[in-house]
């Protein structure tokens, strides 16, 4: 029984060792993993990658030999063999997996990943080449200054969100009232509320705008009112505010960037201001009479 | 006699507190609406309305089935009534009944109310049709963030308008020109100096604006110079001005809603200037200077 | 002889008294001119008279019946001599004859009313008709927010120009690259340099350009870049530079007439500086040390 | 001995007396050259060379007589020994040599004058005369203000680059997407993904983009989609980023030359901190109570 024991004691401690050696062994083995992410040749080898996927997609939309195309489609595989192995070394070398989907940048990469795992092959040969596509994005997840582009992008959102919600509204009314005024005159262009819409969005691009405009004025002479009314607001107005948004979060993106370069030499803060400057002004008055009463 | 004066003075308590009564239903039920009106729910539930009407004006320009028709008058009629019944709720909610038309938006929403009160049947279909159409605007009134962006925009009009004055003094002289010189040429461009306007809004959005020139340059061939020299005052230039302006007023809107979002940290002021500065040297030169003497 | 004396003297004194009476009725008479040149009802009366001359322009380049003719003439004649008027009125305001002709707005509009001054019978007919629509002008040197943004405008002159500069060299090229490659396709786009310019200009507003090019790439399959490069170099990124001075221009402007709105309370200037303060310093800890022996 | 000593001796004086005449000769004649090089004259003739050159380029494009294109020729040739002329004054003026190819500048107008050094006789005209044309670039190394402006257009390059990439990433993608469904429709247009990235290029531009739009909405009604998330993309946000930092770029160039200007005035640095006062603050109050222990 003792010696039992003493096989159990040992066991646990074999077991012990071997835990710790897996912990050590995998421990080293996330650390290499997480050198191989980080290094410059391997972020090169990926970007060259992508490019490559991309030099693939363009290709394939040219009329090739059927030689060419083997050899494309190999390459392709392969490129979707490596960004499967690339996704997996990144998720293995992140510590705490949680995080990892925590990152939208990662979530980002691994739907793309996954959506171009489709074969090309089959019935949804269309779905699976489009999918594949958009492996070109992952260009933007690489490079560091995109995805700051990007990030600035997203922050304006919310604020262009607002400006883009006035703009429907105005295209809405005015695809209503033309559609009602005008559908008799062309159909075509005034059908229904949705048509009128995208014929006000070719206004807005001043896009052969004046025959849209003529046709309506054979028939109503001052229908010009309704389209420079709605070019004034749309692309002179509201188009404008979109510009003054996107340099404006811009400006804070890039004020932001250069504090942060700065960084401790601004440890003083805001300037001084002229209270302070007043308040040490009546501290000196003071001093100085006191002063005189010394004497 | 006694009696009837008891009657009377107890008649007169049961006024009082009739009134009393009153008073406090009136003001509760006041209250009440005030709560109802400010809630997130009943605001949810007018901008849902808001859609539901736009959503049946887009409708009505498609072609409908009679029953289908019928099923949209109905909810039009509905989507009616709920207004008047809202702006009652409003209006009542508000204890300053004159204040309640001080207000630009409530002025606004009563307008757009009423409008849409004229029946869509008998003669004035269209017109009924028309002004249902701005029920889509109270979607403004009631989003705080597009009532922002309009008040930017109504304070940008001074300004703007007077760089519009000067575009239209532009327009005209060239319009006058053009009318004067090409009218031979092509009188449906340059009949007139209304249609010349028109011709020159059309050349200042680059649309087919060659086309006009070619025109004119097959006869007076130097006449590019026209075109050119109006391109460049009105496209370039003025437009940019009012590009200008609106991101100037943008910016203002801006730093202003960032002020008040700072607000007290503020409180010092503008920065000390150098002039205080050299106050405060020459403060601490005769302190010096009383020191030594005192010495 | 005493008595002619006396007549002589007398004579003297009265002509004293008339040249007295005369200055003082000139400059009372001066006065009263400059009192109705600046007063609101007559700078109204003259924006009205600018505003019907320009109506009266416009009412030329309809068909009009020969009775109509004859009051629009007669009107014309009516605002000639108002015209003349005014300026006169203004000019002999003026105390000082030289000044008026220092300011460029006076001999602005003194051009603008001598041109108009041409009678529009006999040859000159269409001469007379052009000068006369330049009145409108005037507008702009009797409205003074008018008359600040053309300032600005003249401001941002030398900056502009160096750009314009800049695009014209960038187009000359172009276009003399264009006229060699391409005469022999399109000789009427590309016959001659300026021919060649004023296609290219086309070009950088977007009219009709894919026209151009693809007409050229039927020959040079490789000269979409001439194009695209054309495009990025004027439209993209010089035009924007246009766009940065009138924003900069403008905004300086602003800024100058904010200060001057501000006046008194920005007299210390510029913001007190570290180094200022640093002197200080030293200044206390000087004061401190005398202290300290003095005890 | 002696004597040959001392003819050695007056030798080598000799020599020395030489070389200081010659030493003085080069750098007197360094030194004139530095002053023609430097003198507003010389240049205003180098820019007025620059001038004729390009006048010249542009006269060739025009139909010629034999006579006209003699004198052209010869003047042609005259300003190509002009140029020479004038980078070998400016070589030999500079005293360090290497300098002079260190300043971009120098390449720049070797490498143009070099280029425009091959006969226009023989095989290669065309290409002589396309490289003839580039001497009008000297004009932007001649004059300081167009410097410039080069100089923070190539600060800018590597912000825009960034964006650049960006768009050509997005259009890379949608030219992948619109080549696979609508090749089928319009191979002119959607051939393959060049093609389709000069087609998306027109769109961007608003250059009728429609009738891409119509012809692919016939087969796939949803195909608008496509076009208006592509210009949302591309016209509205992208372009504007561009624009932004080019302002941006010019802005800091602006702000730069005006701290240049202002100089010495700025010596202080940034404005004095809150921080900093307090420090005075406290200073001030230790005096304070030295004092008042001192009475």
């Amino acid at each position: 029984m003792a010696k039992s024991a003493e096989q159990i004691h040992l066991l646990g401690m074999q077991l012990d060792n071997m835990s710790e050696v897996a912990t050590t062994f995998v421990s080293s083995w996330s650390t290499r993993l997480r050198k191989i992410d980080n290094s410059r040749i391997f972020q090169s080898v990926v970007i060259a990658v992508i490019l490559l996927s991309a030099l693939l997609i363009g290709a394939k939309t040219h009329n090739l030999s059927p030689k060419a195309i083997a050899v494309l489609s190999a390459l392709d595989f392969a490129v979707t063999v490596f960004f499967v192995f690339e996704i997996s070394i990144r998720f293995l070398a992140t510590e705490n997996k949680k995080a990892f989907f925590k990152n939208g940048w990662n979530i980002f990469d691994t739907i793309i990943v996954i959506g171009s795992l489709i074969p090309t092959g089959g019935q949804g040969v269309l779905l699976a080449r489009l999918l594949r596509v958009f492996r070109v994005l992952r260009l933007v997840s690489m490079i560091p200054e995109l995805r700051l582009l990007i990030n600035a992008l997203l922050k304006a959102i919310p604020r262009m969100g607002y400006i883009a919600l006035l703009m429907f509204v105005i295209f809405y009314i005015y695809a209503a009232i033309g559609s009602m005024l005008f559908e008799h005159i062309n159909s075509v262009l005034w059908g229904d509320v949705s048509i009128a819409m995208l014929t006000l969005f070719r206004v807005a691009t001043f896009e052969d705008w004046t025959d849209v405009m003529y046709e309506t004025m054979a028939v109503y002479p001052i229908s010009w009112i309704f389209y420079l009314s709605f070019i004034f607001l749309t692309a002179f107005i509201f188009l404008n505010m979109m510009v003054g948004t996107i340099l404006d979060v811009m400006n804070e993106e890039h004020n932001a960037s250069r504090a942060a370069a700065h960084g401790e030499s601004e440890e003083g803060g805001e300037p001084a201001s002229r209270a302070q400057i007043e308040k040490l002004e009546q501290e000196l008055a003071e001093i100085k009479a006191l002063l005189k009463q010394s004497r």
